[in-house]
């Protein structure tokens, strides 16, 4: 998992609930029909908008991301060459044998097409289309969660709404006013917070997340067709260099040059 | 009817209705002069806006929308498949007696132009602008909910400035305040509530429905034009398949590859 | 004019007066000072922004808007045919004697150029250009009822800000608050209502104009082209009905198939 | 000047002094801390984000959008006309004479240019670059007044925040909160007054302006090439109309035709 | 560093400290709690977005900004004709002695390739990867400096509401309410300002910055270029010379004409 992430979301509810602490109890902080609007009002106008099967996939691409970790793309390159010195050492079949340690369902396809003989073109094709297919979970994904961090401050503002009606109507005893609109006020509480703390940030993390997975795809797919073409290792390596930041890959460049 | 969708009113308004009523009653919220007023109020900004037929159409397309299930594409693969199956076993003037049982105007209306003969060219260019005008519809209705979710918030702050300046006047009975405060806030109530739950989700909902509906009618007009040139069952179905996420399709691919 | 539109007026005023009227008098609503800052403050921004003759046309758009109704295209198209039938029997300068009975200027100096002989490229640059005039003319429009309906509830707060100052240096006498917090909101009341109910759907409206009157102007220039190229009736009607939605020209365009 | 403009400040300050007169004094709307916070704070934040000069060219940029007066394109027709009769007449060198009349420096340059022979592409060349360099200098100028109108208000609410938190930790003796309530509230008039008369509509009148100024200058262009190219003045004439409305240039057009 | 952003901070803080210290003093308006909350919220919600190196790189690419001036354009074309000349008169070795002198990298990385005999393709095409390089650091740093401003005010109301609903749970004590609603407040004064005055001029000064350091990359990587093919010093300047304002490169243009 993204360690930056996991201390975002530590930090954020860290410090909220210790600035809560010094003045008070974290209790009054709770109100379950509050909670009912908010986040139910919220996940109801999601289940409206995206397909079901969608609106729940949101959920299980937020968590792909955060237990499968990327790996970085100078990782890769090495793993893609040294797969290109045994193919050339073994030929193509000794990938084979690989194959078990691989965990990335993505390469896993990829090589065992490599293997199957499949043509450069038709393994592009398969790949990209695999690789749009991914992204489109990820914009979908995003869209979801845009929609939910715009949606539950509004549901908030519902619940703020209903609670400080019902009060205005039960204004007989001022000793409950107090009370009565710090309930109310909790639900616009739950969603400036919520919203701003974890759905939009996961909508944003989704976006960079895509960027990185794809490119670390693009540079995938672009390894493969190399084996395919037989390539040599060296070359593929120089290539699939182009895909890092220039402080990364200057030196052996330099050298090339 | 989408089951996500349903799903969604009921959990929404289940909710909310749930929220309320564990502190008081659904009547606090029922105010006719501010329902006029806010509902009234969006709803002749629509007129104002859209010529009269698209603004009542935009009903008709929810309507549509909801009792019209979009046959899954797959499905929708196999029908053609085994229309294309028939034409070539017995002419394509055997379609005739399936078309009966089609309730899909689309289809019906490109069958019937594959059996009078309709050349590839003129069949496309028909079902084309046929499906534009679809678009144009959804495209058009996703419009006047987008602004009857812009609009009725603002005209519930109508409504709420309007109780508030009458009731400022009567502030001489200071017991009144309380109830006219919650009648006032009533109004912004329902912008908040029916916008976001009802309003800007449908208008998202059209959005994802021309999305989906134009790719199952691009993938008819496909399989009409596989029809017309006489391609075999077998190729028109790997064509066909183009149009599904890479899971769905992937045994049979591969399978052929 | 259009009915919708006429409609919306009076549907949207109608409730806002009802449901004022159900608990108090119009009068409530009348604030002079608090009308100076919000219409004269927003109308002064526009002269700011806009040259004086496109601010004070803008006005004059909106007039022609509701004044000259938009014929339907199909009318169009059969009137356009008939011209071209009786070209065809009497020659181009029979039309001249219909020109009497033709009010929109823009196809009295189309037909004058037909008279005249005027080659089919310079009739379109002509035309063309006539019509760019018309849409530049609609955008301005909307843009100036755009940010009239962004500038009015500025100004309608600029005005309750007025007014709560000046309560506020008078609060010597409580009695006198209501009724001051009373004409104080008035003004934000002027900003959202008038904005929501007539800036803006009227900006929306003129886009709507737009989209039609440049597909009827469109269609005019296609069909006048055709005079002058002696095309048959018949042939410049099946061309001028690729302007309409599928359903109104299916019949027609069926046989033809 | 432009008399809209001038007419337009004129009118909003006009009227809202009045509707604040009505009721009240002007001094009750002077406070310097909040003018320091509000004017200072957006002005402050115009310096960061761009390079001094243009922050400061801003102001200039205005002041000769109101000194220096555009001329119509129609009397700069004519005076191009003139231009290339006198040079058909008696030679290019006789231009000469006339530059000592003229004032827009633009028109000198690109005369003076004209007269040294210069080939027509570099002449276009030259005044093209000339045009962007006008163009960006307005553009630039219109993003510091879309900065201060976003700004301006931002630091209007920061004004407001200062003054309540410093009335709460003061609440001892409620006969001042009135008092120190309006000055709280007049930082946020400030922003919203200031933001929406003179700041946005500055920035809208500059990008008019722009748009203005640019066809102004390349029918200038388009003139001096035709100079260089030693067109005939009628020739020219007819082209430069190209940049006119159809209802200035009809007459002469059609007779034309 | 550059003048006017010094400037703009230090009237900023300078205006706004000294309107707080007219009517009280600063200490009102230092809050724990509110901080954490406020800075704390907004700064976890960018480590979640962004990946932890691009987060904290943004506060180095304004460091950056603030510590390394960029060279006028003008004496950098200066520098490199120059450099040209020498070159020309000693051969490109005689660069190596000059290099030393040079603090700008990027300067100094392209006279090693020229010195180095890189060919010119070459030689644009790893100062172009460079350039983009250093335009994606700018981006990011923007867009994470706008987040910042987005989600710094929402954390301050996220604030302001736990002040809220706190001290309406303690309002036994009417006594308190006064302080208590003057702690909430602080937070968002702390949205406000920092938001307004730091991170929203932070994000256009990264974007300004981005725009001219590109400016004069491709002013640099063109010199080199010219410095390569072996172009004469006057040449070079020429051509250099179009990426200054026309005013400044006027006389020599001219004189050249």
């Amino acid at each position: 998992m993204d360690i930056g992430t996991l201390l975002g979301f530590i930090l954020g509810f860290g410090f909220i609930s210790a600035a809560i602490m010094m003045h008070g109890t974290l209790t009054d902080f709770i109100d379950l029909p509050g909670a009912m609007v908010a986040f139910g009002g919220s996940t109801a106008a999601v289940f409206i908008m995206f397909p079901m099967k969608k609106a729940l996939g949101a959920f299980g691409v937020v968590k792909h991301c955060f237990l499968f970790r990327l790996p970085d793309p100078k990782e890769e390159i090495n793993r893609l060459t040294e797969l290109a010195m045994l193919a050339r050492r073994d030929g193509l079949l000794a990938l084979e044998k690989r194959i078990a340690d691989i965990k990335d369902p993505f390469l896993v396809r990829g090589l065992e097409m490599v293997i199957d003989g499949t043509p450069k073109e038709k393994l592009e094709e398969v790949l990209n289309i695999e690789m749009q297919y991914i992204q489109e979970r990820h914009t979908t994904g995003k869209k979801i969660f845009d929609q939910l961090g715009a949606s539950l401050p509004a549901f908030g503002m519902v619940g703020t709404l209903i609670g400080l009606i019902q009060m205005l109507h039960e204004l007989d005893d001022p000793s409950k006013i107090g009370a009565g609109m710090a309930v109310a006020m909790v639900t616009t509480f739950y969603g400036a917070f919520v919203a701003n703390l974890i759905y939009l940030p996961l909508a944003g993390k989704l976006e960079t997340r895509n960027k990185e997975e794809s490119l670390l795809r693009e540079l995938m797919i672009r390894g493969l067709a190399a084996l395919v073409e037989g390539e040599s290792p060296r070359e593929m390596k120089t290539k699939l260099q182009a895909f890092l930041a220039p402080k990364a890959r200057t030196n052996e460049e330099r050298s090339a040059a």
